[in-house]
C-alpha cells in the first residue's frame, strides 16, 4: 500500500503526540512541527506509510536522540503484563478461538491511553466482537499439520498476548520452531527485542527472535527485501498481526492476517469497517 | 483562542476534503496539498483558528474560483428543511426548552455526511441528551425582559434549526427585532445571505440579516472589530451558535453561547467534554 492523501494529516497529528512525549515546551513543539511539515514537503509521496513514518519518527529522534515512545512502551506491556491471569482463563474455556481473538484484541493497545482498566475493558469487549473475516479453520488446519511458525509482530504490550496465543500454539500443536519477527530499532510503539525480552517472550523454547528494519541502517533487512521473502519461504506458518505489516505483505499469498482495522483507507483495502476484528489468510 | 498545534493537522485534514469536493484528480489534490502545507509553513501560528482556516480555504477558493462548500450547504439546507414538520412539533411537546435543544442540536450537522436518515438521526438522539452546561432560565429571564436579539449563525443547514427557534420566541416573547449574523462571503460551510435566503429566514418579519468577514476583503467587518462590539451593545440579548463564534467572543460577558462541543481544545476550554451539548450564560 502506498501513502494515500488522508494519511498526510493523520502523520502529523501522530508525530505531534511524539514530540510532546519528549518536551512540554511549545515553542520547541512548534518548531520540531514546522521541521515535520518541512520533511513532509520535501518528500515524495509515492512511498509507502512506514517508509514515510521512518522519515517522520527518525526527525523526531534525531532531535531527542532517544526513543519518545520509550515510556508509554513499558507502560503497555505492563499493563498487558497484569492481564495475563485473564488471559489464561479466556484462553483455558476458549481454546485456539480464545488464543487467535485474544492475539487480535492485543493489536487495539493505544499508547494515547496507558491504563490499566481502559485497556482491560477494551480488550475484554473485543475479544468477544464477532470478528467480520474470521479464517480460523484455515488456521487450525495449518496448525494441525505442524511445523515452523513465522510471526511478525506489532506493537509493545501487543506482545505480551502474542506470548499467551504462542504458549497456548506450542502446547496444543507440533510446533517446531517459532521465529518471532520485531523491529531492529526503535519506531513509533512497535515492539523491539527490549519489549520480548521485558516480557520474557525470548525465554520460550523453540523460540528465535528476528529483527527487521526500522529504516535506520544496520537494523535488519527491510519487511519487502528478499531476505525476508527467505524467511516467509523457509516457515510453514506465516502470521502478520496489525496495519502496518499488512500493509507490507498483503499482496503475498498464504499469510494470515491478525489485526484490528484502524483506519478507513485499511478497511477499504480488507473490505470491513474500522474497528473491526479479522483473521484473513492470504490468497 | 489562539491556534493550538493540535488544529494544524485538523485543519490540513479538512482542507483535504474540502479539495476533493472540488476535484477528483488524485495529482491535483496533492498539488494543492502541499501548497496549502507551504501556507501553513509560511504563516505564523499565533493567529486565531478563523484566521488560519481564511488563509488556508482562501487558497483553495483561488485556486478553483468557486466555493468548494456551495453543494454541500444545499444539501444542509435541504435535509435540514425536511425535519422541520418535525421540528415544531418538537417544540409544540417542549416549549423553549425544546426550541433551544434543537437550535443547539443543529450544530451538529457535519457536512461530511449529507444523509437525511444520518443526521435526523443524530438530531433526534441529540435533543435527548441532558446538557452538561445549560443556563436556561438567564435565556428565559432575558427573553421575557423582551427587546432586540443579536444572534450569531454557524453553518448552512443549521440556519434551518435557527429559523425555527427564532420563529418560536417571536410568538412566545416581546421580541422586537432579530439581527441575523451571517458570513458576507464563502468560508467553509458557514452560512451566508445565499443560505439564510434559500431557507426563507430574510423573509420574517423584524428579522434583519447582518454580515461579518469571511476574511476576505469587502465582506463585512471583522466578528472581532469595534463595528460588531458596537452591534453587541445595541442589542439587549446576544446569542452565539458553534465553535467558532465561541472562540472568537468568549472573552465578552453576557453571551448567550449555543454550541455542540466538536473538539478537545474546546471542551477543555468550556469545561466540557467533546460531543456535549452547552448553552452558557458568559460572565
Amino acid at each position: 500500500m502506498k501513502v494515500y492523501l488522508d494519511c498526510i494529516p493523520c502523520f502529523i497529528r501522530q508525530a505531534l503526540q511524539a514530540v510532546r512525549f519528549c518536551t512540554d515546551n511549545v515553542d520547541e513543539q512548534e518548531r520540531i512541527l514546522r521541521k515535520i511539515l518541512e520533511k513532509v514537503l520535501s518528500m515524495s509521496w509515492d512511498i509507502t506509510p512506514p517508509e514515510m513514518a521512518h522519515i517522520i519518527h527518525g526527525t523526531i529522534r534525531e532531535r531527542f536522540g532517544e526513543d519518545p515512545y520509550k515510556i508509554v512502551k513499558k507502560q503497555s506491556n505492563d499493563v498487558a503484563l497484569s492481564l495475563v491471569d485473564w488471559m489464561r482463563d479466556f484462553i483455558g474455556e476458549n481454546g485456539l478461538d480464545g488464543a487467535v481473538r485474544l492475539a487480535i484484541a492485543g493489536n487495539i493497545i493505544d499508547f494515547a491511553v496507558v491504563d490499566e482498566v481502559i485497556i482491560g475493558e477494551s480488550v475484554k469487549k473485543l475479544v468477544n466482537i464477532k470478528p467480520v473475516v474470521y479464517e480460523i479453520e484455515s488456521l487450525e488446519s495449518s496448525l494441525r499439520d505442524g511445523g515452523s511458525i513465522l510471526y511478525f509482530a506489532d506493537n509493545a504490550g501487543e506482545v505480551v498476548f502474542d506470548k499467551v496465543f504462542i504458549e497456548y500454539v506450542r502446547l496444543n500443536y507440533q510446533v517446531k520452531k517459532i521465529s518471532f519477527v520485531v523491529k531492529g530499532g526503535p519506531i513509533i510503539n512497535d515492539a523491539t527485542v527490549q519489549d520480548v525480552e521485558y516480557i520474557g517472550l525470548n525465554g520460550l523454547e523453540d523460540v528465535e527472535i528476528l529483527e527487521i528494519s526500522n529504516g535506520d541502517d544496520g537494523t535488519g533487512p527491510d519487511r519487502n527485501s528478499d531476505e525476508v521473502k527467505k524467511w516467509i519461504k523457509s516457515h510453514d506458518i506465516v502470521i502478520s498481526k496489525g496495519q502496518a505489516n499488512y500493509e507490507g505483505l498483503n499482496e503475498l499469498s498464504g499469510i494470515f492476517f491478525m489485526l484490528v482495522v484502524k483506519c478507513k483507507l485499511v478497511a477499504d483495502d480488507v473490505g470491513t469497517k474500522v474497528g473491526d476484528v479479522v483473521l484473513y489468510h492470504s490468497k
